[in-house]
């Protein structure tokens, strides 16, 4: 009884690492993010104004992960412009969060629940970047640190490009960026990369689509209690408290 | 008799598409470059204290396209510095303008008429700059996004790259950026780059010789015009008013 | 006899250059660029209280020469991490300065005699990175221009991207940067990067080895002398003096 049960959390979690991403996935991870965008200061009246620098913005915030990344690994930084139904969707929600009659998609999507589904699945998309960042810095280059940073990368999206993106916006705050001040999802980000990289390497006897499965749950759990009690307080602030008292 | 005149325009368009723009056309292009970058306060001391950064600026101002586009493409950024005699070219031009006894070079090419010429030339560099840039990324890369991308820095030149050329001078902007108010070349290289992508991808029933002549003859009038009257408008300000009141 | 010590020194420059840098003498350059990260205020309670921002400081005052050369040369920028045993080495080197009990590694790797031959060590490895990169630019590009400004980057090491280092620990001075103010080793970096670049296209007729072999000893007389009395002038300031009074 629970050798089928284990066999069936495997084929559980091997079906869940091989769910499509594109288009449902990917949707909710670009509609999650534009409206973190719309969440600062000024950027509606950016999106009147200049609807150019809104919108690379936007792609910033939805690509900034693969932009980052490729510059890392020396492939072309607009390399990931060439899957143009992808920017084409990020576009769409742009427009549609930022120029919808009524404000009505964006209201429908900042509805609590509605938008806590959508955080859960932009969790989904997450922790897949990061596996499939470490499994390709692991087949065309060498080295845990090169992994460990393109996982890093993958999973922080624009969050570490954050000051260029302010710059883009107008806005310049030297005095702070993500590395000084992460936040959870930058420092999950790290963390989750480690234990792939571990799992690639073959120190972490598991197999990849139940860490997949594992690190998502933990993520959408997080994320979702986060979102849902508008806290900005972090899983990791409790360890981190006991080991730097 | 009209088949005669449109053979003839079609072959001076094909002609006119192969005029080489070494020495001449790029010479107008760094004269044009560089008193821009004269005209910038405090970059007459720039030179006298600090030659190395001026001289580096004025590299920008003249290559700051093909950088921007290499580091897009994911190509050595210093890749068009291996053109020794352009480079030769340029840094001859940085130094008699702002090197030359009384300054006479520098009244020379400022004198109207003479400016006039120069301000032509270099447009037509421009728009060849943008065809042979989409030209490339069609080539070695896919999709419209990256066409586009490519074209429209190959024609913006340094002004999208201004905040890290500022910077070098030790001028730091950041409330400002050229993708916040586009100035009238970087705007018509974005809607220049997006008509030459659609006749690379044969949405534009015209041949590319056709398309660059007329899209020189165009530049070539509003550049002359503007710098005549010393304008800063735009002849798009009417249609952008027309469509976003 | 002549011909005899003129044998000897050419081979002594020739064994010179041979020396393996890796672990000793690139253990030197590491514990002398976290010294000069050390020097900086507030780096003491940003490795406390930013553990990451710090590392990743270090990481680019030992490797930034490499990173800054790889995005010149359109290698991945994180390429050189491949490196694992100089990224631990470098590590472990930043641990001990910034965290060991009572300061006492900081302590003696700061008593002058120790500290001086540390410098020298330094010195030694700045030259050869000079000598590597312009042979590495020479064979994989071309163009005059490309070699130097290898030569040069991999010479001046994180001096260059100074801003970016400061921007990381939230300190923006944007008046200043290295091109505007050249310290000694930057200026003698380029100065070498041109020579080593006369070399490599033989119009300099010495040999590589002892090209290496008297600019080291020059570095190192100037680097030690520099250091020895905590002076901030330039040996070429009586130069620069005579040429632009």
């Amino acid at each position: 009884m629970d050798l089928i049960s284990s066999l069936s959390l495997g084929e559980l979690a091997l079906s869940f690492s091989r769910v499509p991403l594109f288009p449902v996935f990917d949707l909710s991870y670009f509609i999650v993010s534009i409206i973190y965008l719309k969440y600062e200061p000024g950027s509606v009246e950016l999106s009147r104004r200049h609807p150019v620098a809104s919108w690379l913005c936007a792609m910033l915030h939805c690509f900034g992960s693969y932009i980052l990344a490729d510059l890392l690994l020396g492939e072309p930084i607009i390399d990931y412009f060439s899957n143009s139904s992808s920017i084409l969707l990020a576009s769409g929600v742009w427009y549609l969060i930022f120029f919808c009659p009524l404000d009505l998609f964006y209201k429908c999507v900042c509805f609590l629940p509605v938008k806590l589904i959508f955080v859960a699945m932009k969790e989904v998309v997450r922790v897949r970047k990061i596996a499939v960042g470490i499994h390709h810095a692991h087949h065309y280059h060498h080295g845990w640190f090169i992994m460990i940073a393109t996982g890093w990368v993958k999973g922080s999206g624009v969050a570490l490009l954050s000051n260029l993106e302010q710059l883009l916006r107008g806005v310049w705050k030297p005095e702070t960026n993500e590395i000084l001040h992460m936040s959870f999802p930058t420092k999950a980000s790290l963390y989750g990369a480690i234990l792939f990289t571990l799992q690639q390497t073959r120190w972490l006897p598991v197999s990849k689509a139940s860490l997949i499965f594992v690190f998502t749950m933990f993520m959408v759990s997080c994320k979702v209690f986060l979102t849902a009690t508008h806290s900005h307080s972090s899983p990791f602030d409790v360890l981190e408290g006991y080991i730097c008292p």
